[in-house]
């Protein structure tokens, strides 16, 4: 959110979490943020606190509210972007489309779920996952006796969900000021590997009235749950045609690392003018087709350098975004991006500057 | 350039020369930019060194470089952006088309040149002016004695030219790493006001011949001087179809702020990968038309942030850049940027943002 600060001549404080995060050039503290005393210290100065992750406990959120900060999206949006349990209950009390869930305590009613589900499901922790991390494909609850003790210690609680038939995933981004005002981003595709975003194709390709129809959920959602900032609705396309909200997230998301040069206005600028309460920009893409790709893992040697020359050499019309991360099995360190007229053209200038950091 | 090193993960450290300073937000060191140990203390730091203006005085950069300090652009290019005799002096050796000048030291040379001209010159102070300043129309010497007696008393030496026939100002860019290879932007027009760079249409429009002609002339004059960094060549167009030359820029220009929205490489992440010598970006235009007006001195009631609102909502399409300084008559507050396909509809939409912050 740095540049669109700059951009836009807001002033952006960042508390970020520790020396070495992503956040430390634009730091201008660096302390827990789990932590009620430090954020309170931090979001004394400031006009509106808001977040580039979820994981700022209720509690503390509450805690600023009480003091007077605002925060924004507020901690009663927040809880459904923090907490799957909480997430499934409330979108199927809307009706929202969701898939077949069920919460899990007992082992019991885990196997009674596969029972009533072809014998395989996906079981999620409620809270604290990413990328992969929170959620396991399960046949038996004997597979996932670890984390039914793990919940009836107290950690956290788990849900179990169909295994969803789906032909593709879907991402559909809005924004929405606190006055109501929506921006809506084109509907995109997906790619996942190993149960993290590898590619994000904008606009998703042959999307039709399932475009429609994801801009309808989200724009519900974000009006239901009274989202302020970005949301990201990720979405399974299944095999008979319909659509399923899998996830929220209520910041820039990396389905939309694509419109910092795909959209007219990016979601990061988007994200600071919604909590800014500022009028939103076009959500337009700007060329008929963008390719994001990640950069996962890096170069074996660990010489993003070298990695980063040749796909700046190779590719002179891709922009190359590096997080100042170190290189580390899967871990997301930049993404790449392509646009223009044909999509194949765009996709594999993307994938080939993108491999230059294999 | 805050925003391009962040994009590709360069380390930029920043000495600003006061906290007031637009360079504050990155700032990692405060101090006088023409003294010679702040330099020199900032600078041991770093891998190379570069410049958002050209006021470092050549012993400072002569002295950096014969500590070590990789400089770039160096004091050898550099000395023919901050010194306009100098500038013309070797341009003109080198062929490079260039308005009648002569040096200026005594009232009878001012006259002479005069009298040669049809009576009617333009007298110019050969350091430290901008944005107008240091230029002045005379038709007389009598006019000119504050400067030529500032002049002789030690001040900076003068210069007068032509007062060149122009059909309108021309701005040609081009990027050069110090192994030699050239990105050629776009040629743009330049809309001048007292002085002071009003508005830039990219490309130039009915450019033609012209605009073959001005990229021959700035890539020229970047290999010849071995500029390192964007370099920013500013053209008179003269009623009878020539180019001349009139001013260099080696850094950042404003006549390439359009280039943020409107090229694939923005001058600033350009500028970035020349001088850490990293492989050049594309310069394409990304639309057929990007038109950049700047929002000069602000609105009289001193609220940028009303007048922010304002262009934010009636031009959600127009990119707005504000650079966190406080409203001043003529100063230069921000610009903002739109593109597409119709000029008309382009520069429209671009110049009523810019009005909401009349």
């Amino acid at each position: 959110m740095i540049p669109a600060a700059i951009q836009l001549g807001l002033d952006l404080e960042v508390l970020a979490e520790a020396d070495g995060s992503s956040a430390r050039l634009a730091a201008t503290a660096v302390g827990d943020t789990l932590d009620l005393d430090t954020v309170l210290g931090f979001a004394r100065g400031v006009d509106v606190l808001t977040f580039d992750h979820e994981h700022v406990p209720q509690p503390v959120l509450a805690a600023l509210v009480e003091a007077g900060v605002v925060v924004r999206p507020g901690p009663a949006a927040l809880q459904y972007a923090q907490d799957k349990l909480r997430m499934r209950e409330h979108l199927e009390a809307l009706g929202f489309p969701v898939p077949d869930w069920a919460p899990v305590v007992t082992a019991g009613e885990l196997d009674a779920f596969l029972a009533a589900h072809g014998g395989v499901a996906v079981l999620k922790t409620a809270r604290g996952g990413y990328d992969g991390k929170g959620v396991r494909v399960v046949r038996s609850a004997a597979e996932a006796t670890d984390w039914i003790d793990a919940a009836a210690a107290g950690g956290p609680p788990l849900l179990v969900e169909e295994a969803v038939a789906f032909t593709r995933e879907l991402a559909q981004q809005v924004a929405r000021r606190p006055g109501g005002e929506l921006a809506v981003y084109p509907l995109v595709e997906s790619v996942q590997r190993d149960g993290v975003c590898a590619e994000v194709i904008a606009p998703a390709p042959h999307a039709g009235r399932v475009a429609q129809a994801a801009a309808r959920i989200a724009t519900g959602i974000a009006e239901a749950l009274e989202v302020v900032g970005m949301l990201a609705v990720e979405l399974f396309e299944t095999d008979d045609g319909r659509i399923l909200v899998n996830e929220l997230a209520m910041r820039p998301h990396n389905s939309g690392h694509w419109s910092i040069e795909g959209a007219v206005t990016s979601q990061f600028e988007q994200h600071l003018r919604a909590v800014a309460d500022l009028p939103l920009g076009s959500a337009d893409a700007r060329e008929p087709w963008t390719v994001m790709v990640n950069i996962l893992g890096g170069p074996a040697d660990g010489s993003l350098d070298r990695a980063r020359r040749q796909a700046l050499a190779a590719q002179p019309a891709v922009a190359v975004h590096l997080y100042g991360k170190s290189p580390r099995p899967g871990r997301k360190l930049g993404h790449v991006t392509a646009s223009g007229v044909d999509l194949d053209d765009v996709a594999y200038r993307a994938r080939a500057a993108a491999a230059a950091f294999d």
